[in-house]
C-alpha cells in the first residue's frame, strides 16, 4: 500500500499555496495526499500543536505528516524530521511537531540536494518540506536527509496542572458547530471523581459522555482529546456568550 | 480500478474533522478519497440530502459515499448503509442518505468488531462510518457489517408537488455564485409547457437553459436537478435580494 | 506512476461543485486528483491566470490543470486543450488558460462524443472538462478530443511595462497572511539595480528576500512569482490599510 501523507497548514484553501504543497509531494511520490485540515489561524503554533497531538493517532503507522505553521520561514529556524509514535513528521523546528515531552528522535534538514532545486525564502512548505516528505514517503531514510538533533524546540500546551485539584486553562478554539475547545488535557480530567466545569459565568457538573442529551451545556472529552463544553444542537459559544482566550476553571472533587 | 469513497459532511475545513475521516478510510483501504463538499450549514439534513441526490450519479457504480449530517450522534439513532442506484452509502439513519421514496436496501450497523476499536462518542464519523466505508470499498459485503432493515428513516425535501398547477416551494441554498436554488424538483418543473416563476418581487417567464445569456433574472434546471434563479454575470441573491427560507411560487400554463 | 490532475477553479468549496467535477474525473481515470484551489473569487479570470501562471512549474511534466473561471458557460465560448511548458490544462477559452505570449499549442473542443453523455449547460466543467482531463491523464492525445486552433483567447495580465524605469501596478490579490498580492512580475522588478516601491502612503526601500527579518513593510518576490509586500508577522493589508485595487508604483534607480 502506498504510503499516506497528511498536510496541516495555516494556509487556509482561498490561495494556492496548499495545493502547490499537495503537488509538489504527488510530483515526487505515489504517496496518497489528504488534507487534515488548513484552517489553522495564521501564525498559532500553539493551536496547531494541539491539532498534531489530537490526530497523530489516526494517521496509519509510517505515515508522513507535513504541519507547517510557520511565521519563521526564512528565518534562522531550522526544518525538521521527527519520529514520534511510529510516525513521520516534517515541519519547521519550531514546536509544531514535537509532544511537550516523550521520547522522540529528530534530525534537522541540512541536505539542499533532496530539496527542490531552487528553493523561495517564502515558501519552504513547498521546496524543503514537500521534497522531504515525499522522500519518506518513499521509504528514504531521514539519515539521508538530516542529521540527529537531541533538542529541538518544545513548547508546553497545557496551562492546567495535572497535580492540583483545581486548574485553569482557557477556550482555545471555537468549533465549526460552536463548541468551545479548552487547551485542559483528557488525561487531568479522567483523574477526579466528580468535576465542575467554569466558564465565564456558566458552570457545569459532570462530564458528559455525549453531545446528544439535553439542551443544557455540558462538559465532555471530545474528538481532540480536550475537556469542552457544548450545549447540545446549539453554539455554545453563542448561547454562552464565549470568545477565543476565556478563562475555564476545572475542580474535581471526591465525593 | 481502486473503488472511490466520496465525503460529504457538515465538518468544515477549518476543523481537522473531516481530515480525521478521511485519514481513517485512507489508513484502512487503498480507495481513492474525494471530498464532495464539507460545507453543509451545521445540522442541515434536508439540504445535505438534496446534495446527496444532485450527486449520486456523478459517482461511479460501486462508490461509497460517506455522507454525515449527525446532530443525534451519540444519541440512539443507529447507523445505517444503504445500496441505491449501485452505489453504497454510509451514515447516521436521519433521512440523509435515503430518497424519499423508491427502492433501496438498508443495513442497520451493528459489529462494532468492524469499527474502531475504541469509538469516541461524539465522532461516529471517524470512528464507526470511515472504517465501515473503507470495509465497502475493499469488497467487504453490507452483512458482515449489519443487519437488514425495512424501514429506515426518510425525510420530505420538496414542498412542491407534481400533481397541481401551481407549485410552492423556497430558497434552500444560496451558492457562491450567488444563485438561488429552491427544493422545487426538476421532474416538476419539465412536465408543463410554460412556465412562470415567483421568487419575492420578481417574476420570471419561461425556462432558460444557461446562465449566459443577457442580464435579466433567469428560472433554470441547474446542476442540483432543481429549479433555481440566476442572473448572468451577478448575485442573484444581491440583485433581488433574496435569502434563504424565501417562497418561490411556480405555475403552469398550457397555452 | 499515475498522471496528476491538478484543479483551479472559482467553485469554492461550499457546494458541492468542486467534489462532482474530482468525482468525475476519479470516475474515469486513475489518476491523482489535487486541487491547487477553488478560492479565486467569482469570475475573476485575471487572477486565475496569475495562478495558473504561478502554479504551473510546480506540477509534473505530463500533468493535467483543468482549469475553470467561466463565466461564459453555456454561451458560445468554446472549451480548450493547451499545450504548454509540457503539461496539458483544460477548461474555457477566455484567456485562463493561456501565457499573455509564448509558444503553445491549442485544440478547441468538439469531439461531443468524448464528453458526459447528458451535459448540463449550467456545468462544462464536470460535464466537459472533467471527462477531457480524464482522458488526457489516461494519455488519449489532443487530436481525438478536438481540433487544432491558432488563436486562442489571450488576457493582458500585468499593467507594468518592463522596459520603463517606473512601473505601475496594482493589488490584485490579498493572501490569507494579509500579503499584498501586486501584478507587477518577478521579470520586471529583477533587472533594476536599487528598487523603490510605493503602496498608498507607504514607501519600501529595496527588495527583500524573505518575510522574516524586522518588523517593516518589506517588499518581496514571493510564491506567485509577483512583487508582493509584506509585513512580518503581521496583516500588511490591515497595518497599511490597504485594499485589492490599490496602485503600486515601482522605480528602479542605477545608483
Amino acid at each position: 500500500m502506498n504510503r499516506l501523507v497528511a498536510l496541516l497548514t495555516d494556509f487556509g484553501t482561498d490561495d494556492p499555496y496548499a495545493g502547490q504543497v499537495a503537488a509538489a509531494i504527488a510530483a515526487a511520490s505515489e504517496a496518497r495526499v489528504v488534507s487534515l485540515t488548513h484552517g489553522v489561524p495564521p501564525h498559532q503554533i500553539h493551536l496547531g500543536a494541539h491539532i498534531v497531538d489530537a490526530s497523530l493517532e489516526y494517521l496509519p503507522c509510517g505515515a508522513v505528516l507535513l504541519a507547517v505553521v510557520d511565521p519563521g520561514v526564512g528565518t534562522e529556524r531550522h526544518g525538521l524530521i521527527v519520529r514520534r509514535d511510529g510516525r513521520w513528521l516534517v515541519g519547521p523546528d519550531n514546536g509544531l511537531l514535537t509532544p511537550t515531552d516523550g521520547d522522540i528522535q529528530c534530525w534537522t534538514l541540512n541536505r539542499p540536494e533532496t530539496w527542490r532545486s531552487k528553493v523561495t525564502p517564502t515558501f519552504h512548505a513547498r521546496d524543503i518540506f514537500a521534497p522531504v516528505a515525499a522522500r519518506l514517503a518513499n521509504y528514504e531514510r531521514p539519515e539521508w536527509l538530516g542529521t540527529p538533533v537531541q533538542d529541538p524546540v518544545r513548547v508546553d500546551r497545557p496551562s492546567a496542572c495535572a497535580d492540583t485539584p483545581i486548574a485553569r486553562g482557557e477556550v482555545i478554539h471555537i468549533d465549526v458547530f460552536g463548541n468551545l475547545i479548552t487547551n485542559i488535557p483528557a488525561a487531568f480530567v479522567q483523574t477526579g471523581s466528580m468535576l465542575e466545569t467554569r466558564v465565564g459565568a456558566t458552570r457545569i457538573d459532570g462530564l458528559a459522555k455525549t453531545y446528544g442529551a439535553g439542551v443544557k451545556p455540558v462538559a465532555l472529552i471530545g474528538s481532540w482529546n480536550l475537556l469542552e463544553v457544548a450545549v447540545p444542537g446549539e453554539s455554545a459559544a453563542e448561547r454562552l456568550a464565549c470568545r477565543i482566550g476565556d478563562s475555564v476553571f476545572v475542580r474535581h472533587a471526591d465525593d
